[in-house]
């Protein structure tokens, strides 16, 4: 096949031009058999970082990168199908009660997730400090499953758009991650080679957030939700922020711990509101309409979901989180009101401590991360603990401390009723829904 | 040496920031050592073809080019050194006459040349045409020839700006050669680390040259002047005519004889004024001002010093010139004026006949090319030889011919005093000068 070549298509976008379907689905698959090297690739994905790609050619390097490998398909099962997808965010554990939630309101949920890079953390990082639990499945252990469960969080397979698996890769290491078209037909290639028939898109924005700006996750949010319908998956995207994290931990087996407090009809404010938000979505998405998701985690069916899930993959839900071996408290400096978390400064921390890598072969600790004693809001009393930090390894406070450093603010004047001072609102967690 | 990082670099020019002289330093050197990626280098070369580099970046990308090789030294001749670099053009053999003209009139000539690649051929490829010449000499022998004789017209070695060998050869195949900042310091790194003492540089604009577009010429004329300037080496550059190729032949063995025809006084007008106006400025760029190169080729002294070059590389400037076993003549459609030649349709053809190479492993013929038997201006008759064909392989005439379709013009009514007609004048070939 030798109808284009590499530097043919990478001078038309270059200079500006729509890229033909047939030069796209050229491109892509050559890259996918070694025909396009990488060093032509990288410069191409500079080329549609720096000169944008429309609605249809997007759509067609999305096609084209599912066309790379297998699709699933979840046509067999006796209830409808619906995955969420969140694009990364600071003590972002939502999967963990939404999947087994959704489940027990008789909606499917084939959830293939990720490892963590950075300072968001992996679903399958948190998932994985359970004893015993495991991220690999086969195809038809995954629809087993998902038929006697109806949830199911596990590793993505080789097969699901390998021409994107080798393009992130690239992505990363040659500055060309942050390309709105590129990091779109990622995304949804994935979610589309799956099979769901319904998706959520949960896009962050906010100093936590790959997306700072609420324009850019606005029209990223637009995209991926275009993208879903022309391939017939029912696509809704929340935009949510991701200024300060969620819930009141950030690491690996803090998380589940507080994913289980949801799950057992307590838990964090914030955790709750978004879980149900995006569970309520999935289930219209879904078409199911006469269930509501709060009356399942009050009940228990949720948690039920829950450790079926778990067990099914062989974790015991009932065993005890590892810990960390150390810990160091830092205290309020000041009593007043916290007016700033700072998603990102929180999130380097915990990464420092050990719950994040910085290479993807690198192991990350399961009980390491950090925990937070006031969201923005609550009142915070000189001298009592706000954060505490937790590693296996003390050497690594010193760096985690200085991501601290600046990432809040406690305010004296904002204490509510204080002479002058205007009571702190903290600003709404569902920012636009885009559908 | 990890003060910087590859993704910070690519990402700092991607978002259009100037990069810091360590950042270049760091990534020149990082890149020529391997530690920096092809798939890396080729991102920041689309980033920079897209974003552009300021001066200050472009003298700096080139000062580590430079750095990366060794640097050569004429300082013990007891002449002046003057060197010229052409952007490359269809038919042009200037540097054939003007070496050995300039080394008559006093001023020693290192010329480091490369291979054609594409529709416009290299010096290298028309010099072995001649039996026995060889391209390649120790840096001793180009000293010990300089001296001798006056004039070397050999190839780069290796120790040149290897980093600019190495980013040359990615460009090519990542469609990032067509950058300002990157063709500039390409050519001066090599020109520069060469240490010649005065350069002139042969710009070329029009349909046969790489720069189609005048504004374009002279900003890349511009740049490199300054470039040079700020070297410490005596630069200026000609904007010369590239819609018409130079002379009547494109080729290699026929380019040397045309060539030689201007040493012995006669030759193309054209390719005798080019010749002598870049004699001119090579002279009083090493300061040399009482000789006129006119005077050298009248008097013969330009061929003995034509002579002496080629011998000194073992060649025989006596020796019949390969020929090429088929041609091919196309003759005039009508009467009339030639009013259009095209220089990219001529140097297509010569390259489909065999005159240039589509690889750089690729071997090129000797006896390969395209003679033309009128210019812009001349009157030709219908039924008389417009175009002689040269190959080796009678199957290459079909594609060359291709390539003439259209590429050139006859008016009927363009005949100096024809009914109505306005006599033609072809466009001047010197279009401007930037120092």
């Amino acid at each position: 096949m030798s109808k284009h070549d590499a530097v043919e298509v990478i001078v038309a976008k270059r200079d500006g031009a729509e890229l033909s379907d047939s030069q796209i689905d050229w491109v892509i698959d050559a890259y996918t058999r070694g025909g396009v090297a990488d060093e032509q690739m990288s410069a191409l994905a500079m080329a549609i970082l720096l000169n944008g790609m429309n609605r249809r050619e997007i759509a067609r390097w999305t096609a084209a990168m599912i066309a790379s490998g297998e699709r699933m398909s979840f046509a067999s099962l006796d209830r409808p199908t619906a995955d969420k997808h969140s694009t990364g965010g600071v003590g972002d554990k939502i999967t963990l009660p939404l999947a087994p939630l959704v489940a027990a309101c008789g909606v499917a949920v084939p959830q293939l997730s990720g490892r963590g890079l950075g300072h968001t953390g992996g679903t399958l990082d948190k998932l994985e400090a359970i004893p015993g639990w495991r991220a690999a499945l086969s195809n038809d252990e995954l629809l087993a499953q998902l038929g006697e469960v109806g949830a199911v969080v596990c590793a993505a397979g080789d097969g699901l758009a390998p021409a994107d698996k080798k393009l992130y890769a690239l992505r990363d290491v040659t500055g060309t991650v942050e390309a709105i078209p590129l990091i779109a037909s990622s995304i949804m290639s994935k979610k589309i080679a799956e099979g769901t028939g319904a998706l959520v898109l949960d896009v962050k924005v906010g100093s936590g957030a790959f997306m700072k700006d609420a324009a850019r996750a606005r029209e990223l949010a637009e995209t991926m939700v275009a993208l879903g319908k022309d391939a017939g998956v029912h696509t809704v995207a929340l935009l949510t922020d991701m200024d300060t994290p969620l819930g009141f931990t950030a690491g690996n087996g803090i998380e589940v711990a507080e994913s289980v407090e949801v799950l057992a009809g307590g838990g964090p404010a914030d955790v709750v509101e978004l879980t149900l938000a995006l569970a309520r979505e999935m289930m219209a998405g879904a078409g199911v309409d006469d269930v509501d998701p709060a009356d399942k985690l009050a009940d228990g069916s949720a948690m039920d979901a829950w450790k079926a899930m778990i067990r099914a993959q062989d974790g015991d839900p009932d065993a005890a989180l590892p810990t960390a071996r150390e810990q160091h408290v830092v205290t309020a400096p000041s009593s007043g009101v916290l007016t700033r978390l700072d998603a990102m400064a929180v999130g380097l921390a915990a990464w420092r401590l050990g719950a994040g890598r910085a290479r993807k072969e690198d192991p990350v600790q399961a009980g390491a991360g950090v925990v937070w004693h006031a969201r923005p809001g609550d009142e915070v009393t000189e001298g009592a603990p706000l954060f505490t930090l937790l590693t296996d390894e003390p050497e690594r406070f010193d760096r985690a401390l200085e991501s601290l450093d600046g990432g809040y603010e406690i305010s004296t004047s904002s204490i509510a009723g204080a002479d002058g001072g205007a009571s702190y609102t903290p600003a709404p967690l569902i920012v636009d829904r885009v559908s």
